[in-house]
């Protein structure tokens, strides 16, 4: 990685700062999944992370690395999901206030867990522009520092100590696959890989309803999602410029799954690991059983993103999930 | 313990003789179900043991410690639920056959389950008396030697290991809580705790629904459920001689909870921990919970049995589920 890509020292310096903070999460291994995929799987468990999803791990980074002239108004974000949990979290560790921009129709329990977090949410209009145009208020209101979700090199270091980890935990991995959204782990994984294990090779994948990233490979540019309808809720967003820089560099390949697909992949895990993970994190499961061919006999390394999801709305289980 | 209790040298020799065969299961903690019972709470895993559920374990120890002699002609049980699957994987480890006797309407999800591990189903008509009479029948035709459920002390012995490893994880526990369907699991952990740290109190959790126990230890002699109406189908059953000998003898008491406490309690888990467990697992979280002046401040360890649900049927959740 070159330019104002995020390097292996962003990465370990991350990995130090949020020590105290975070879990270094298990990996696990589950013989019914090594049958069905014919691969070698080692799952690692970012559900079980602090707030329920690897975004800790990017969020104390960007907090805890502010200097402390940065933080006296406290962070800011619009998110209605993960991140802002992560962030509201982060904010409580280091004692400074984190307002969340949310648009009045979020459920009411990710408003719950954000306020569980001590986060302050600020409602706005449905719709991109009129987040945007809230934060940008908030922000002139406050002074507080913003933190995207994603795009951003202190963000994508926090993410990218999962993959650190996850090379400490097991050898001789042949591939990574990692869910992409907006980018920001994959592009972690991306800086950990090419300076430390070159040979790995590492994959995103991402819902066929959700295929930005990988339109955006096969075209050479950022294209976007125009409206993805995807359950991996975690996954409609769409890259931006830094993560496709790492994207574009170094991902493998970026593979597709439908959503039966995403589905039956989530309950299968629920069912054969006993780890409860959401949609998003069906996604690179899902991968590794739909693309068999590629995957056969490899030591695959799989990030099991987060466990957040909306018991109350569960998907129904479709038959066939053992293949 | 004394007379033909199971012993701490069971325990013991059960855990070599298993070693191969089963997962030492990793301890959880949660810092936001201590916060919910004001105790430390240490979850012995068993979830993630193989076949799902700890009965792995008094399975592997009965089977294995068949001499050479005993196992020609397989072995047998009757059972619609875990035991029947840990005994088909037990059998399948050292072998040989394993046939279980299965109602003819159990769900078709523990039908397959048995059959993924290789045991052999004979259906019967429902019922107790029809059960029996046809293991009878089988075990004249077969000449397989049959393995309980519970009433056994090769699978008390075997139950025992996991408060063994929990012991070895965990340090100064002030109690133990495990639920309580016919007896084999708390039956293992009075044998460990009593000559290994009798100042750690053992309890057991039922259902108010399926309260044996609970009536059997304050009417100082065996009282069966009529009519067990439980979502804990795994706590249907009732005490026999042998664990109600270690149940009468050494437990603290048996703490009761009502079915919305074990449902709330079930998808706090899965909330909370990301780990998905039965409802009877849920049993013990419940009983902590609701006699939450008992363990108030106290170290307390919590087996989380097993995770081995259907998708399908899943009971909706309920309000107030933070406690």
């Amino acid at each position: 990685m070159t330019d104002d890509a995020v390097g292996l020292d962003d990465v370990v310096a991350a990995a130090d700062r949020i020590r105290d903070h975070i879990h270094r999460t298990p990996v696990m291994t589950s013989a019914g999944l090594d049958r069905l995929s014919g691969a070698s799987l080692f799952f690692k468990c970012e559900n079980l992370q602090r707030t329920g999803v690897f975004k800790a791990r990017g969020a104390c980074n960007a907090v805890f690395g502010l200097p402390e002239e940065g933080i006296v108004n406290g962070v800011a974000t619009h998110s209605s999901g993960n991140h802002a949990q992560a962030l509201s979290y982060a904010a409580r560790r280091r004692e400074i206030e984190a307002i969340v921009v949310m648009p009045r129709d979020a459920p009411q329990c990710k408003k719950a867990a954000v306020i569980g977090y001590g986060g302050r949410i600020v409602e706005c209009a449905p719709g991109n522009t009129s987040r945007e145009r809230m934060l940008a208020q908030v922000v002139e209101e406050s002074g507080a520092h913003v933190v995207h979700p994603y795009d951003d090199h202190r963000v994508i270091a926090g993410q990218g100590t999962c993959v650190l980890e996850l090379l400490d935990q097991c050898v001789k991995l042949d591939a990574i696959i990692a869910p992409v959204g907006g980018g920001g782990l994959v592009s972690g994984a991306c800086a950990v890989v090419a300076a430390l294990s070159p040979e790995i090779a590492v994959y995103g994948a991402e819902p066929a309803q959700a295929d930005d990233a990988h339109r955006s490979l096969r075209q050479g540019r950022i294209v976007r999602n125009e409206n993805p309808g995807t359950i991996a809720d975690g996954l409609r967003v769409n890259l931006m410029a830094l993560t496709w820089r790492h994207v574009s560099r170094y991902v493998r390949d970026i593979l597709l799954v439908e959503e039966a697909q995403i589905i039956r992949s989530m309950y299968l895990v629920w069912q054969r690991m006993k780890l409860v993970i959401e949609p998003s994190s069906a996604v690179p499961v899902a991968a590794v059983l739909a693309h068999r061919d590629r995957f056969r006999g490899k030591r695959v390394g799989i990030v099991l993103t987060g466990g957040n999801l909306d018991f109350d709305a569960l998907p129904p289980s479709l038959p066939g999930g053992d293949g």
